[in-house]
């Protein structure tokens, strides 16, 4: 049994406590959020007691890990604190928005026996995790091209885009560690193009709605990222990838099978599973799992802080591509 | 090259008229209807001489084979005729409306080595064909179950349903000879249910629009044929079968690969190719390279006139266990 | 909060034992089987009291419901004892197989205001639902036919079967409901054919394993039953209802998206969701929560007594059919 | 009756010579190939004339258009002849590789009232039309992005590869042309990765086997190509496109709608058409339709020069993207 501290109690904490709680390996003995009545609730609906401050969770001795789902600028604090601690960390992605304060935290907690998971939910999707496995076992020979459509199904809140790092480090971050997670090597060559089409209040941040990226990697592999801000008909998350024998993909999800047939169309399906929370529910669940074994087994994580770092470097040569217009080499 | 007389130019027989003359080996040298205007038109436009009567067409040496396209109450005559011609024959479905005259037909020309083909398209579908070839190849080891769903696009002109013998002869007769040519078995034992659910002249005419029958071979091999005359988004027509290690299936054709995904709908497709002559565009093609090879061959015919005699007392036995509510049992 | 007695500790006991206990309103108080030791295990499991006797916790004023997932022949003494204890109960299809004690049973508990569901999952899988509620919702105009598609992945044990009822009491009697579900109209009519083809100990059983069956309405409303007992490729599950306006049909389901592409094979997906258990997961829970709700409601049960009653009686019409060579006429 | 001269009897050419006898409109009058025995056996196959040199077919009054399928080189020759001699011009795509020389060639036609069509036949395709279609009657709302699938089904020869002007000006030439045709825009930015992955032939002649483009327009809409040139599973051609209120797809297309279910997978279909005569059977007979109504209305050419030559200005600039590691705006 693995005792859980769960520090952000917004709505991403708020499905991790539910989750925590359902896992039969899993106890959910802290919650802590900024916000006090948030806490309150998630304390209340699962039993859990309700933290004054992370220090009163973490002094517990009886807390094994930590889930860090606060907002953003705060993980780094909180990464550290936790590992001073002695316990396991499963931190939502990103890291941090910086790369320096990223590789600062490294350095502070690389001799500490850390045992950091990111939380890249997609590599633990069943679909998207059958191709990654189809590809390892050798399925279709050699890889040579991946491609990831990435699309959101509406415009996040203008609180939320201002403090979420721009598309790329906030969206786009997902399908930088997806398609490092099936290329199975490290992009070496990023170029981006990016758009504010969609909404005013997006060009007004100099943010984007509208991208697409292209990566290789050092052997030649190429991936191509597709992303977009407000696909009406649903989260649209799709994988391809072929290889010299053939190819494996992974299709979009839909809460039901039924088609309707008319006189206007015909095999007419639902729109696929709306956001995050319903098209990664399994996801979500088997990325606890993943951390669980983890730290009982005393292993390597699945998903490391390096990924976590890798993925932000990504972003950030995305974002020098489009302000050079050159293709830019990640070191 | 085989020389044709094509009798009867109404619509099968202008679209037989067309693939004839499109056929690398096949010529149209006659064409006869007792509509003159008829004839006269389809003569003009593919440059075919025009009988005044059969017997005129019939005389002429060069021709060696006969298209029987005309109205079913004239096949039994004109397969007589040509056959006594020494014509090579091509009939469309049902030879006859009558077993009687189906028998006595046979036992007319029966010692005049009659080479007489039964125009049941579907069996030259590429994916009908496609199914019936991976039951004969064992792909679904000894096969169990064959569902034949086949729907009409629209109710068809009272004056068509006068003479057309009823759902069972005109329509259904087609998936009885397709039961059969995927069973690989004789269907021994026939039960049948049948409605006037769409139109009140279906009603008047005391014809159905509506209905399932089930097939049973001695072995036990069962099938369900599914009718309906009034599907509107297109011409439904799919057959799957179940056997020992697996299923094989044919889905309907579109006219395009478009998808529409949007707030309401995703993955919507156009409507099913309309009726039959788009629909088994390809299996009329292939149904004429199919007979014109077994003409110069000079061995057996592809679809034999047992096979068009069988289709009709399945269509029989149908009625039969209509009238009685009993299963009937065919010899 | 709803506390349950949960009377059966079997597979299928077992699993409505842990949907109960993840619900959020509803508690496992009680658990019984005449295997102490599968009691013991699934009480400890959740936490439950284990019952020496049904009277133990029938007699335990604190407990509102009864789960029965007992065998067969136990449904109905039991159904009886909770209704005059007081209890609400949800029951596992079917009642029993004699519908002589089914009538009985009935006009035993009607006058104690019994509160009875029956568990035919399938009406709350959210595809078929989805199906249901589109027919009735007018979607596809006036209904005209059904077609249930239903097949198990293997033979089941020699023992099961020898208590089961047979396969039209045991596996069809699912289609049966399911099929006056979305007719809206009691078929008044059935023709069944059936065979054992697949397994010698099914021919020694005088059962069967591969049967079709036609329903119809007195309307002339028509259902088409597909049932074999061991395809290959999963737990075949499908549905589809014609109407006046289209189509609307419920396809399998599989576990992940994946597709695979290559030189002999293309778009090719996982086999479908292996069994009741895993195709029917969500079925199940719904079934959990529409029962505690209708309880909660005090209104009429989603699934009645009466509804079990008439799926029983179908499956008997169908053995007369099969017997007699008739269509069987249901008062 | 549009009379043509067909200049280059090779496969393509072949191909155009059988669609332009079965067009009702179009006769060939005139065959020419600089290998003497390829015109012979087309021109003796469609009772077609043998020209001994171009000039002797341009010099024949009766002859309304030429339809150039050559080898590339040849091209601007004959556009300028046919132009010169007062023929209408149906030029296979590119219309060379030197954009300096396309230029010429305009300049030197440009006043001589020139009806020169460009063979992009992907325009033609039904499915690609729909999208299309679709797109500019607004049914998306506005445009934001289009992806691209293109990949053969095998390296070409070497023969073939050392004068078609690299995979981009040979291959991608389609895709380019194609993004224009959908984007509705001119792209105004371009980027490129490229890589020989699949043969070493390929890398032999510093060619390429595997790329990823990206366009932009001047509004921001986007477009991404993914190229490869040995898909195993057919010739994979797909699009989509994804606008304010929905995504519009084509997908591929197979001979027949089989599909085959088993224990290791489910709806396994063939493989997709192998190759553009295949899959693009269709969209050729329509591309010969328009030219004959194009050059029969007088009006303006559906696909023109200047679409010849946006394309490969997009090529070249993919190129120099390549080379530069820049994002290369083209005017």
């Amino acid at each position: 049994m693995l005792r859980f501290a769960l520090f952000g109690c917004g709505r991403i904490g708020r499905m991790h406590g539910h989750n925590l709680v359902s896992h039969p390996k899993a106890e959910l003995a802290w919650v802590y959020d900024v916000v006090e009545a948030a806490a309150a609730e998630v304390g209340a609906k699962h039993g859990a007691k309700v933290a004054a401050t992370i220090d009163e969770a973490l002094a517990d001795p009886a807390v094994d890990a930590v889930l860090i789902a606060s907002s953003t600028d705060t993980h780094i604090e909180l990464i550290q604190r936790s590992v001073e601690a002695g316990k396991a960390v499963l931190c939502e992605k990103p890291i941090d928005l910086d790369i320096a304060r990223v590789d600062a935290c490294w350095a502070a907690i690389e001799g500490k026996n850390p045992r950091v998971m990111i939380g890249f939910n997609r590599r633990f999707d069943p679909s998207f995790k059958a191709v990654h496995d189809a590809i390892r076992a050798g399925e279709i020979g050699d890889l040579r091209q991946v491609a990831i459509t990435s699309r959101d199904p509406g415009i996040p809140p203008v609180a939320y885009m201002q403090v979420a790092g721009g598309l790329l480090r906030d969206m786009t971050i997902h399908d930088f560690d997806l398609a490092r997670y099936l290329l199975g090597e490290e992009p070496v060559k990023v170029a981006c193009f990016a758009q504010a089409l969609i909404a005013q209040e997006v060009k007004d941040l100099n943010d984007h709605d509208t991208a697409m990226i292209l990566l290789e990697t050092a052997s030649g592999r190429q991936a191509c990222i597709t992303n977009y801000r407000a696909a009406t008909y649903g989260y649209d998350q799709r994988i391809e990838a072929i290889g010299e024998t053939g190819m494996v993909k992974a299709e979009n999800r839909r809460p039901h099978t039924m088609e309707r047939w008319g006189a206007d169309a015909t095999e007419a399906k639902a729109p696929v599973l709306h956001f995050f929370i319903e098209r990664y529910q399994e996801a979500y669940n088997a990325e606890i799992q993943a951390f669980v074994e983890a730290v009982e087994a005393g292993g390597p994580m699945p998903v490391s802080f390096e990924d976590g770092r890798r993925a932000l470097m990504l972003a950030n040569a995305a974002y020098e591509s489009l302000a050079s217009g050159r293709a830019v080499t990640v070191a």
